[in-house]
């Protein structure tokens, strides 16, 4: 069951978050206890208890008659969001650890891929007999630092098909998509910068950015993209470094960027110098081609990330940056430094995979399955009175509407103790504003007994 | 050829080394150009230039009248040392970068791997074909937050034998031995915490902190292991977070902890709150069992490394961490934001290799064959005055002393034109006190051509 944050755990909570995302440093003073009440609005005796937990806690220290202040860093980076004996569902990592636990008999709608019978598998199993009968180095060596050149061939002609100019010398292989981004990341920021994300936006570009010790903002996000308005001004106001978001479809709304909407974004992020990651690892389940960032920008401040775990496999790790030409170089470096050598035997796989006679044809029959999950699920979401909030033209997702009265947060719990595991809104908002949504993945819907869940724990 | 530091850009040097550790932080103001020329014994004109060149690279800048001050950091974290027009031989991603290019007809003698055809080919082919052939799931679907199960419990029973009480639930699979060391680095460091590691030690530990901004201090390294007057004193003065070491066969030098040194710093750290992580990426290389800091600390404050790149293969990507039990929850948030899932594919190749029943034979053949490669370059150096500074008992490398008035960094360069690449020693020394030093893998130089173009090049 949901468990409300009380006053105390409010204040608790901002403390740390703001120690989190460095506004406060270690040996910082705290506001005064009546400072902090006034700006709270709870009671000083609140702020007191509230001070004096996170002095148990060590997180912060009194000296007499001078107030507390920011202890010295002792525990390790901990991403949970407000303290380990709070509700963990609103928390970006929820979804992520539920979905990835091993789970006879639970049933995933929440969960972010497709069930591995979609997947290409048989293109994996010849990828792999290829590669075991293949050249000695591909199996033994390390690869070069970019990594395979073959398959950055390959990805640099699938670009330009999206109209996205990249020389294979500005394509790397990273393990996978996320570390693509995590690369990206360590490489941009450093912690107390500010950093955009949709709202809403996929969970982990939150519990990564967590990671980072950078302040999140969220632009809210309309069937077109992100509300440009908002966007303008955050922009303005908080000058932020970088702003990262999904190509071709949305997570989790389905949304496709319109062209318009593509051109003011570049536009506002040149004015001010606001770097972008595009996250196109939904590329291949486009059916009508959206516009690309990196397409428009020519990758001057775009950085343009993709896997093939949504496609492929997800068991073999390996994603890809197409990088700002003058970053390359220091790139290279933190790849070295942080993951040393690149390997050769994933990229020869998917490789293999990629130009595997098959491949197409069985991009198109997900295409045609996935439309067809899309169209029995909706009408069992909209009996309960689920409602999606667009209908979108492409992938897994539907981001859909409870019944009012409902708390998605509560929801999930009730239906994870029934086996069903779901993705609730708030795990994707920033501002925490989506509680009454939830995300479905229509290729993990199609066991009944999750609607028969669905039905006895809605309220 | 070298380049030489001037006493300007030993200025420039010092003042972004400072700001790279958040010794000063944006904002700072500078030392006045009297106190820093007193400080460096340069004159105030040095000063001067430096700070003048500084300001123009836009790491800092003057108001008038009230000295310089640190810039808002607007540049991405670059890993190089000195900026880019110095020399990179000094530099720890010196060597990575050039044992990792690509590279026909050139000679390695100064990288950190085996030969392709050392490796265990033979046995990972088979396993490639074994995955081919397997459980859909394993080809398709991530893995479970930890990893392959089978993997983790038979790598329990490996560190078993090395008298590692570890259970398979503090196990967990990650890219690899680079990756897990940037794990953990990245859940106990923040920006500014000091580590101490070996002087000399693995160059791309250098890198990897580097990444982290973090300072670093060395502790002398004798053939038993760190200096441990050296290391009581720097616990003491400096406080450090965190100790990064190998077990096993140490790099560069080849020696072998002894078990009371082994002993004492457990005993400091544990006096001083110190955490420490052993890396023992060569354990299978080892003739003769040396002790092991995680065996005897019970993984309480250590975090004990491992990869198979050094002996199965450097193209699949496989490391492990085992950790204390109170992180690993933590650690694995982290590990999940950074990476999401890991795959199950690298680990079940793994798998099938390490019990593959000609895996013990290949390795005691590969034992034989490093003994002979030893004892073949041993005097193949020694003719060139080039001494070793122990006689390892195992593994790959050989930490040499150059004849008198020969720079290791001048070396390399002059070697490098001639298609050898070497490791010099300063790359592994953070006191830049091993510039008279010269690692040799004996595994990789059994090439003659080697020993022609180093008598020409040695001074």
């Amino acid at each position: 069951m949901k468990h409300q944050l009380t006053r105390i755990e409010i204040v608790m909570a901002d403390v740390k978050e703001k120690i989190a995302t460095v506004v406060y440093m270690p040996g910082t003073r705290l506001p005064s206890v009546r400072a902090a009440a006034n700006s709270y609005g709870f009671s000083p005796s609140t702020v007191v208890e509230a001070y004096e937990r996170l002095q148990t806690e060590g997180t912060i220290y009194s000296r007499p008659g001078a107030g507390f202040y920011v202890a010295e860093t002792t525990a390790p980076l901990s991403l949970t969001e407000s303290g380990h004996n709070l509700d963990r569902a609103i928390d970006p990592l929820w979804v992520s650890r539920q979905s990835l636990e091993p789970s006879d008999n639970v049933l995933k709608p929440g969960c972010g891929w497709l069930p591995p019978d979609w997947l290409f598998e048989e293109g994996m199993r010849r990828g792999l007999r290829h590669a075991a009968r293949g050249d000695a180095t591909v199996i033994s060596e390390y690869a070069t630092p970019l990594g395979l050149p073959a398959l950055r061939q390959l990805l640099t002609r699938r670009m330009a098909g999206l109209g996205i100019d990249a020389q294979p010398s500005q394509v790397m292989l990273i393990e996978s998509g996320t570390q693509a981004i995590d690369l990206i990341l360590r490489f941009l920021l450093t912690a107390g910068d500010t950093v955009v994300v949709d709202d809403p936006c996929y969970f982990n570009f939150r519990a990564l950015l967590r990671a980072h010790r950078v302040k999140v903002i969220g632009v809210p996000y309309t069937p077109s993209g992100p509300d440009i308005e908002t966007f303008a001004k955050i922009l303005e106001e908080h000058k932020p470094r970088l702003y990262i978001t999904n190509a071709a479809i949305h997570n989790p709304t389905g949304a496709t960027l319109s062209h318009a909407t593509a051109y003011q974004i570049l536009q506002l992020a040149q004015a001010s110098g606001l770097y972008i990651i595009e996250d196109d690892i939904f590329a291949d389940f486009e059916v009508k081609p959206a516009p690309r960032l990196a397409a428009l920008d020519g990758l001057s401040r775009v950085f343009y990330i993709g896997s093939f775990s949504k496609t492929l496999s997800a068991s073999l790790r390996c994603g890809y940056i197409a990088a700002p030409n003058e970053w390359v170089e220091s790139l290279l470096d933190l790849k070295i430094a942080t993951g040393f050598g690149g390997g050769q035997l994933a990229a020869a796989v998917v490789l293999s995979a990629l130009t595997d006679s098959g491949y197409r044809k069985h991009m198109s029959m997900m295409h045609t399955r996935l439309a067809s999950a899309r169209s029995q699920t909706l009408p069992r979401l909209e009996k309960l009175g689920i409602v999606p909030w667009l209908l979108p033209q492409a992938g897994m997702f539907l981001w859909c509407r409870l019944p009012d009265n409902n708390s998605a947060t509560e929801l999930a719990n009730r239906c994870l103790s029934q086996g069903v595991v779901l993705a609730p809104g708030n795990a994707f908002s920033q501002s925490k504003n989506a509680e009454n949504f939830m995300r479905f993945n229509v290729a993990q819907a199609t066991d009944s007994r999750i609607f028969k869940v669905l039905a006895q724990a809605l309220v």
